[in-house]
């Protein structure tokens, strides 16, 4: 039968990249239909309780900048929150909060529930609906067929998801739910190229059995860090703190005893499995030398006694994850509530999409999420959130918004994807973005709101408090550039201690500030005025403390931008450019790319294709 | 592999009967271990979001009375308490709460997790480990062997389960959750009589779309009920009402044409579904003359717009499921969340069992909840908490604890399954207790808290509540006795309105409340010292106002409790016997049982036939 409604945009799967899809691009004003397994299942954390973390927080910083939901749902679900990398640059500090699952979950599924032009409907999705190169919507297991002109796939790890635990296989989309078979034999026989990943998970331990006496606490930063710009620590739930514990040699020899009934080690497994997220097995085997790891053991909720033993990620048979465990001090009586595991399922090479997330070969289809070959809440949400705009855009008949690597995290994530696809499960990194100073985890909204608000993406209440912080920002950089400090004043009094001289001259707030031994927090109070603001005074000091290195970032975007427009000679003969990879060289043949912006945009020419293209246009004058 | 420690009583199932079985035998004191396929769904209703009602209460305060967990979970989710029946006798009064359902699965979670002795393992079983006769573990999918001499299989709709939406069918153990299938399968090779039953459930709606201007509000009961002799209502959350719509004569044609596509009308489901519990297109098939049907909108929780239409139960075709739910008037636009459907499942033949509930078949294994073919979270927490206790029991080596059909509603339950089996659904009525006025939910506690304490079920919290309440009434049934109202003193003055006469002598205040138009409240203040405790207060009016009815079925009792070791002559000729179906003739001759009570717990031999076989032998002499 048909669905009697027809939708703009349908969604299917209900985790980190579909929610933020759906709420996307049901806030743009589409009528938007939420196909999911369980609505009980909605935004499930499937393996760690957190969000956030180096190059991950910025991503979440950019979802909420855009009006996504993850940033608030973790202030109401974290049970911890930290920075990392406190005392490094700005570019690379990163906040990170364990979550409460369960809180999670309702905090996302609340967020869906009363999200207007949202409907969600339960059911699986076994087919989608194609005509011609279009898709036309999507056929759940009970034979309804739901109509869209732009269909959305987030289906996670459950394409032909295969659970493994030793030698053991059984089939599932993650412990507990089934995989989603139907559907990923239908897409098999679409033209995309697919290849298998795999992800892994360490047991669970019920909290009474472990000796805490043994272990080292790790509390949560003071003043509480949040995540989201709206965000504010009363909406937190009580915090609580992690413990630090060790594997040793002993550890590392139960492992090895047990390598020979590995799935991975024995063959078993076909896909890769993430290098930045390894099992304790891999940890083991590729840093032989190393007697111990840290784990962190992080409580997953408020109301349970399960803790989440951070960084014995493994699939080793269950008599060597009970022993393993039970070597680590004080956790020699632990009782496992869940086993560890590892999942194998299909993945699409992202090189078949467009920067707009939408297939090429199927059109008005988008893919996101670890679908993609990313893996991640965060890398999920963020594709996610892009794929609801483009389809909202699209379904608009506007043109697609693909933020550049210059603007955004997420332009980082996509165009790494879809120019180089990936031969291992994708995670963000800041090492990853070129322009990472201007690509601050605390700018994410002076970057994106006003990009958001102008897609329909952004509430009234967003964008006011966002226009309150950038006039906020402004009036303060104004007062410091107004106010003096004058040689032997009392404010230069002030001063001294943090100087260690006196001032020669009379000198601005804002020049001051640029010392480094100045704070500001030092030099704000010396006259009245300052904004209360906390977000405006960390933006005033870090824009005033790397203005230099800013500037000169922003120019070399700014070349890069022109360089965009560049034209390729028509006659410009390829093998004769130093330096280009052989596959490279046939692609740029074949396509005849008219700019230089075109020919960085081709799957697989990547950025440092284009720099050698740039190089030897300018040698040829 | 085999697990390294052994458990005194393995609980399989993390449902209602599962719940309750894990708890109870932990709670005894033995080493327990409940396996489950997820631990995020324990405690999930599988279907509407309500405990209690007529005759599930009675069950639910007597798992309450022994300790249980179901009362207490009610009370820290329900978000609607009623008493039904409260202008009727306290026998058929029966207390009702709508459940918040994700507070529901945090209070039991939060339960299991808290209970010493307990352990919990997420992973799906999919073998017993039998040894000759006896029971000697679990195998779980990941092929880990868990030892135990007791094993309580409370597997509910999952085994073979499979989902109908119209034609269509998959598997399923319910709406997003995977069957058992492998342990199916290794149970119909067991020497068990297995068959099939269904049950259904009714879509759901999205409230945003209701009109709820055309629908009449229903909210709680004031004073607010509380489910659990321990509860409070500071421990409810928030209250919530419902409403009340009706189906039409549109509604019912629209479910006629669809009944072609029927899986229940077409044949295609085997299985026998609930008669008092039917799916909307029984009802319209059954009572084909009744124009209209009600229906209650329940919300499904505080935190979520999903609403459980209470009376449209459905496996019809989506298409005729969205036509039907949107002919009813405020639900013109409704949006559907969850399409409706039956599921169709394995249960085994009650009669296989003890009434320990362990089976006939295989030592130490034990059967509850829907798996023996009941349905309703109720009468499986019932189970549950029996076969636990049963466990316990004979992991301490003692004999089995079996509540008389005169002791509580779970002996009724129990004794009905063990003797006469079940052709469809069973579910608990009032009606199916002979001493119904014995058996109220008032006095549950009275009735069993003391058998729990004695059994290590009950807290010493529980039983200093319990022993209290208890003096409490026999001092306030002593002050009643005690205190003597004169004819014309100022306290017969007061009540002279009430009996419409004076008094013609003095009477004590215990003989006033016997009167019919004498209400507790009316003599309890005319002298100092009454009860300040409602429950007090509740049992001695009821015990005042019953006395007689009550005395007259304890006698009965007693009479029947001498029957039972009324001695059968051997040489009783049971074809002589008036009235006795040949099946029962047959059992008996085989049998030839020693006692009446022996004759009565034979499987298939009926209270009827019992009270055929009583006055067979009076009439012999
Ligand atoms: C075992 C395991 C270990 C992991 N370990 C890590 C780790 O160490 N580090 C890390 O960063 N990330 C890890 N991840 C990855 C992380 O969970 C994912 O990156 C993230 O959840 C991906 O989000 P998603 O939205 O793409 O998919 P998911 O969160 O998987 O959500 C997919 C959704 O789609 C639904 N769905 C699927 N198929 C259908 C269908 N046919 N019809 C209807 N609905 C459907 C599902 O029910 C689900 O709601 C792990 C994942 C797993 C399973
Ligand atoms: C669609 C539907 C409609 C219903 N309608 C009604 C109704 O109208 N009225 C009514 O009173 N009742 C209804 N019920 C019945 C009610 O849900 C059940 O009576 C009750 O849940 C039974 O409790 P249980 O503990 O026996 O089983 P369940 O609640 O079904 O729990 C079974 C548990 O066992 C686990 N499990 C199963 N197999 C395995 C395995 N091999 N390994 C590990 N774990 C396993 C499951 O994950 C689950 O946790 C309905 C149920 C369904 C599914």
């Amino acid at each position: 039968m048909q669905f009697p409604e027809t939708f703009d945009v349908i969604v299917i799967g209900g985790g980190h990249a579909g929610t933020e899809a759906a709420l996307a691009a049901a806030r743009m004003g589409c009528s938007t239909l939420l196909l999911t397994h369980s609505i009980d299942t909605l935004g499930q954390m499937s393996c760690n309780p957190a969000i956030g973390g180096i190059g991950k927080s910025h991503l979440v910083r950019e979802i909420d900048a855009l009006g996504g939901a993850m940033g608030l749902a973790t202030d109401r679900a974290g049970i911890q929150f930290r920075v990392l990398n406190a005392r490094k640059g700005p570019a690379v500090r990163a906040t990170r909060a364990q979550a409460d699952r369960v809180l999670y979950r309702s905090a996302i599924r609340e967020t869906l529930e009363r999200q207007e032009n949202l409907h969600i409907f339960q059911q699986s999705v076994d087919d989608l609906m194609i005509s011609g190169d279009r898709v036309i919507g999507a056929r759940t297991q009970m034979g309804v067929d739901f109509l869209a002109d732009r269909v959305i796939l987030t289906t996670g790890t459950f394409l032909g998801g295969k659970i493994h635990i030793g030698l053991e296989t059984s089939a599932g989309g993650r412990a507990g739910d089934a995989p989603a078979n139907a559907l990923a034999q239908r897409l098999r026989a679409l033209p995309f190229r697919v290849a298998r990943l795999k992800t892994g998970t360490p047991p669970r331990i019920d909290a009474r059995s472990v000796d805490f006496q043994r272990l080292q606490e790790q509390w949560g930063d003071q003043p509480e860090p949040v995540m989201s710009f709206l965000g504010n620590t009363g909406m937190h739930p009580e915090q609580r703190c992690c413990w630090i514990a060790h594997t040793n040699e002993q550890t590392h020899d139960i492992i090895r005893t047990g390598l020979d009934r590995s799935p991975m080690y024995s063959g078993v497994i076909e896909g890769v499995g993430p290098r930045y997220c390894p099992s304790i097995e891999d940890k083991i085997h590729r840093f032989a030398d190393k007697t111990s790891h840290q784990i962190f053991l992080e409580p997953e909720g408020l109301t349970t006694n399960e803790l989440y033993p951070n960084g014995i990620s493994t699939s080793l048979p269950f008599d060597i994850q009970v022993a393993l465990v039970r070597s680590i001090a004080g956790l020699e009586s632990a009782v496992i509530t869940r086993p560890g595991y590892a999942i194998e399922y299909d993945f699409f090479d992202p090189r078949d999409l467009r920067h707009s997330l939408e297939t090429r070969a199927v059109r008005g289809l988008y893919f996101a999420g670890q679908i993609n070959g990313t893996t991640g809440y965060e890398e999920a949400a963020a594709q996610g959130l892009l794929a609801g705009i483009n389809a909202a855009l699209a379904s608009r008949g506007e043109q697609p918004w693909c933020p550049r690597r210059d603007e955004a995290y997420i332009g980082v994530l996509v165009d790494d994807l879809i120019s180089m696809g990936t031969l291992e499960p994708y995670r963000m990194f800041t090492s990853r973005a070129e322009y990472r100073l201007l690509l601050r985890e605390d700018n994410a909204d002076l970057r994106l709101t006003d990009h958001g608000r102008r897609l329909g993406l952004v509430t009234d209440a967003r964008w006011q408090t966002f226009e309150e912080k950038r006039e906020g920002i402004e009036r303060e950089q104004a007062r410091l550039r107004q106010h003096y400090v004058q040689a032997g004043s009392p404010q230069a009094q002030q001063l001294r201690a943090r100087l260690g001289s006196d001032l020669s001259r009379e000198y601005s707030l804002a020049d001051l500030l640029k010392r480094p031994e100045i704070e500001y927090a030092d030099i704000a109070p010396l006259f009245e005025g300052a904004s209360a603001d906390p977000q405006v005074a960390e933006q005033v000091a870090i824009q005033a403390k790397y203005a230099g290195y800013i500037e000169r970032q922003q120019a070399e975007i700014e070349r890069m931008v022109r360089f965009e427009s560049l034209r390729l000679p028509d006659t410009l003969d390829y093998d004769i450019v130093e330096g280009l990879s052989h596959e490279v060289r046939l692609k740029l043949a074949a396509a005849r790319p008219e700019t230089l912006g075109h020919a960085g945009r081709l799957p697989g020419v990547t950025p440092a294709a284009v720099s050698l293209l740039l190089v030897h246009l300018k040698k040829a004058g």
